[in-house]
C-alpha cells in the first residue's frame, strides 16, 4: 500500500494535493480528459458552500435563472476581446439528432454572450433595471494541463450577470460581489482573501476592470478564489442591451459578472490540510462532529451505545452536521485515521469510563495530538462543540491569516524581488506599465496577483522594476 | 395588444399554455433551437420544487454528487437497448480546443453509462453497498418538437442512480423513489398522480420494469411526471460492476435509476391554471402571498403603508414567502391583474378603510372572484394566512383528483374506448399483448399510460381490444 500512502506536504506538495484530492473521496478523475466526476462527500462540500453564497446573493437583492449550455458560435464573435480570449479554450457540438448542424454551438465556458442576448430583449425601460440574475451551473473550457479542481475543462460555478442604467451603480455591483465573495472566503472558509484588482493584462476578456480575491496557498503560491467584472457598455453594445432612461432617451446598459467556482474547494485544500489530510472549516465541513464510540465486548457496548446515540440525536437537534461512526469491522484507531484524512472539524470519543463520568472525549482536527483534546461534560455538549466549532474557525482563519502575511515581503531592490517570489509573495510599488510586469513575469514566473484596494499606503513611491514613479503597490507571486 | 392576449383554455388550450408561459415570466424561448432560458420566478419555482425533493432523497438515505456532461460515445454502444433508444438525440462534440476529437463526445442526454463505469471503480465488496446518488443538472436530447418545459433539447432534472446487491434491494429502491416521486406531487405540488408500470413497449431504454406517475392534464392529455426504473444486472454487465459477495463471490449489482424534470413545471401548469393565468400550488409558489396597498393620497399612503409593512414582516417572520408591491406607476387593479396571471395564492389588500377597522382582506386565488374574497382582522394574521394556504393546497387537490376521477372512464366496449379516449383515459383490461397496445395506438393515438400500482380489481377481466383473459388494467390515453 506505499504507493497509497500521502506524502507530507514538505515532501511533495502537489502529489500530497493529488493523492488526498482522492484518497478523501473528493473527488476523482473522469473517463474524459480533463474532467472530474465530484464525489458525494466533495459535493455536500459544495452545497454547503453553494448555500453560503446563494444566502448572501439573496440578500444582496440577486435571483437565480437557467440559460442554456450551447450557445451559438457566432454569438462568441460579437464581442472581439471576449472571442480571442476563449477561442482556444471551446469545445463545439457539430452534430445533433444524427444532423450536421448549420451554425456549430458551443459548450458554454462562460455565458455572458448569452445572457446578454437575452438581457436585449427583456429590457426596455430604466424601470426594468437593476436585472440582478445569477446562474448555478457548470461551463466547460478545453484545458490541457488539469488539476482535480483547480483546472479541470468542466467545472461547476456561478456566474452573476447584472445590467445597470449608469457605469457608477455597475461599478458599485462589481464592488459589492466582490465583497460577498471575500466574505464568505473569510467568514465560511477561514481563507483570508484579499480583495484587488486586476492590470491592464490580468483581466477578463472582455472587461473594462476585472477585480478579485486572492488567497495563498501552503506552497505559497496564490490562487485566484473569486472575479468580479465590470464591462461598461462592451456587451451592451455588442448585444444591443438598451433601454429608454426617464428623459425617453435609448441608452446601452452597462454590465457586469461575476463568478466563484469550485476550485476553491482546491482552496481549501491547500489553505487548511495538514500530513495527515483534510482539515475542513467548520462552517461548510459536511460532517462537523463525529462520534466515535469505544468499547471492547457488549456489555461495554450497550452501555457505551446509549450515551453515544443520546449525543448524536442531541447535536442533530442543535443543527450540528454530526455523524455516528458505528462500524464493527474497523477499529476505532482506524476511524480516527479515517476522519481525520476527512477533517472533521471535533471528533467526539465515548468509552465507558467516560460513561462512568458523564463525559466524553473531544479532540479538535485543527490541533493534532493531547494539546487539542479535552474532556468535557455530557450534560450542555451541544452548546460545548457549537462553541468548540467558532473557536476552531476562528483558529484556523488567524492561522492561515499569519501564514500568509510572514510569507509577504517588501523587497528593496528586483534582485530581492526575484528571491522571494520563488518562495513567497512581494507587495511592492509598480509604476503601471506592462512591461515592467511582462519583465518580472519572464524573471520569475510571478504575475501581478492584484492590486490591493486595501493597505496601500499614502503618498507615492518607486516601481521596483524600472524604479519610475508609482501610485500603487501591488502584490507579485506565483499562481495556480 | 389583443395578439398578446391569452385565449382562454377552451379557445385553444395549446396557446394558452404557450402564452401563459411567456406572459407569466416563468420562461423564454433561448436562441439555440429547442432550448429554453428558465427566467427567475420559474426557476425560483424550480428551486423550491428541487428543495421539496431534495430533501425527500436525504431522507431515504441519498448523497448528491456530479459527473461530468461529456460522455465518450462508445459508452453508449456498451448496452445495446441503451444506445437504439438514445442515438437519435444526441448531440455529439467533435472539436475541443480548436483540434478534432479522436473520440467524439456526447453531452449526456442521460447519465446511466458515465455513472456505471464509475460505479465499476468505485464498488469492491458488498460493504461498498448499496450506493445511492443523485445528481441534479441538465441533459440535452435533439427533440424535433419542442415545447416550452414539456419538451425541450435541454431540460433540467435529476438522475438518482443506485446500486444493489439484490434485486429484491434494488426493485425496492425503484419502488420507494416512485413514492417519493408520488408523494411530492401529491402533497407539494397538489397534482393527483397515479403510480404504475410501463408496458414493454413504454419502458426506459435498457430496463428490466420501468415505473411512472402519470397526471392527467386539463385538456385530459396525460402527463408523464416521474419515471423509475430497475435495470437488473443489464448496466452491470455493460460496465462490469461487481462486488464480492459475503462469500466472496464475485456478484454483478443490480442497479436502479429514476428522474424527475421541469417538464413538471408544465404538469403544474395545465392542472391548475385557469383563463386569469397560473394558479400556484401554495408549498411551491414562488411568492405565497402579496401584498396591495390602496390608497387615494399621501394622508392615506402613510396610515396604509405603516401596516402594510407590519403585515409584511410578520408574515415574512413566519416563514411566508411574502411580496409587497408598492410600484407607484401602475394601479391596484393593475396589480390584481398581474398577481393573478403568476398565480400567487393569496392576496393581502389593505386600504384606509382596512386601517380603520383592524383588518385585511385577503382574496384567494383558486376561488375567483367575491366568493374567494374574506375580511380578517390584522391581529393573527400570519397564522391565518398559513392555515389559509393549506385550506388552498387542500382545495386544488381535490378539484385536480374530482376533475381526474370524472374523466377516466371504464368503456364495455372496444368502439366506447376509441370515443373515450378521444376527450379522457380510459381504465380498461388488457390481456398483455403489444398487438392489442398497438392497435389502439394506430387507432386513437392513446397509449397505455402505465398499468396501475394501486386500484386493481380482483379476479380476471377480458382484454377491451381482443376479448382475451386479462390479468390486469391498464391506463389508455393520449399524452404530451
Amino acid at each position: 500500500m506505499a504507493e497509497d500512502k500521502l506524502p507530507t506536504r514538505a515532501e511533495d506538495f502537489a502529489e500530497w494535493y493529488n493523492k488526498l484530492v482522492l484518497k478523501s473521496d473528493l473527488a476523482d478523475y473522469a473517463p474524459v480528459r480533463g474532467c472530474m466526476v465530484v464525489k458525494p462527500y466533495g459535493w455536500t462540500l459544495w452545497e454547503n458552500m453553494q448555500a453560503g453564497l446563494d444566502r448572501r446573493f439573496k440578500e444582496t437583492g440577486h435571483v437565480n435563472a437557467a440559460f442554456p449550455m450551447l450557445i451559438p458560435m457566432s454569438f462568441f464573435e460579437k464581442e472581439k476581446e471576449h472571442v480571442e480570449g476563449f477561442a482556444p479554450e471551446l469545445a463545439v457540438v457539430t452534430h445533433g439528432g444524427g444532423q450536421k448542424l448549420e451554425e456549430p454551438l458551443v459548450v458554454r465556458p462562460t455565458s455572458e454572450t448569452i445572457v446578454g442576448y437575452m438581457y436585449s430583449k427583456w429590457i426596455k425601460s430604466y424601470r426594468d433595471l437593476p436585472v440582478l440574475i445569477n446562474q448555478w451551473g457548470s461551463v466547460l473550457r478545453w484545458e490541457l494541463r488539469t488539476k482535480l479542481f483547480l483546472r479541470t475543462a468542466e467545472f461547476y460555478w456561478q456566474e452573476g450577470h447584472t445590467a445597470h442604467a449608469t457605469a457608477e451603480e455597475a461599478q458599485e455591483e462589481t464592488f459589492r460581489m466582490l465583497d460577498v465573495y471575500a466574505d464568505f472566503c473569510i467568514n465560511d472558509a477561514a481563507i483570508p482573501v484579499i480583495k484587488g484588482v486586476k492590470t491592464e493584462s490580468e483581466k477578463f476578456a472582455g472587461a473594462m476592470m476585472s477585480t478579485t480575491i486572492e488567497a495563498m496557498m501552503q506552497d505559497k503560491r496564490a490562487l485566484q478564489s473569486g472575479t468580479s467584472h465590470y464591462f461598461g457598455e462592451n456587451f451592451a453594445k455588442a448585444f444591443d442591451i438598451q433601454f429608454l432612461d426617464q428623459t425617453n432617451t435609448l441608452q446601452y446598459c452597462h454590465t457586469t459578472s461575476w463568478g466563484f467556482s469550485t476550485r476553491v474547494i482546491g482552496a481549501i485544500i491547500m489553505t487548511h490540510g495538514d500530513d495527515q489530510g483534510l482539515v475542513m472549516p467548520p462552517k461548510l465541513a459536511p460532517i462537523q462532529a463525529v462520534i466515535v464510540p469505544i468499547y471492547k465486548n457488549d456489555a461495554e457496548k450497550s452501555k457505551v451505545m446509549e450515551v453515544a446515540d443520546k449525543v448524536f440525536f442531541e447535536l442533530k437537534a442543535a443543527g450540528i452536521r454530526t455523524k455516528m461512526d458505528d462500524r464493527e469491522e474497523v477499529t476505532p484507531g482506524f476511524k480516527f485515521n479515517d476522519w481525520e484524512l476527512r477533517g472533521v472539524p471535533v471528533r467526539i470519543e465515548i468509552g465507558p469510563r467516560d460513561v462512568e463520568k458523564g463525559s466524553v472525549a473531544l479532540a479538535r482536527r485543527d490541533v493534532p495530538g493531547r494539546e487539542g483534546k479535552s474532556f468535557v461534560p455530557q450534560a450542555g455538549l451541544a452548546s460545548t462543540v457549537s462553541g468548540l466549532l467558532s473557536e476552531i474557525h476562528s483558529s484556523m482563519l488567524k492561522r492561515a491569516s499569519e501564514f500568509r502575511d510572514a510569507n509577504i515581503h517588501d523587497p528593496r531592490t528586483y534582485d530581492e524581488l526575484k528571491e522571494v517570489v520563488a518562495n513567497g509573495w512581494a507587495f511592492s510599488w509598480w509604476c503601471g506599465n506592462a512591461t515592467c510586469e511582462a519583465r518580472v513575469k519572464e524573471d520569475t514566473k510571478a504575475t501581478i496577483r492584484c492590486i490591493p484596494l486595501e493597505g496601500q499606503p499614502d503618498g507615492k513611491g518607486r516601481c521596483i522594476v524600472c524604479g519610475d514613479e508609482a501610485d500603487k503597490k501591488v502584490i507579485f507571486g506565483r499562481a495556480y
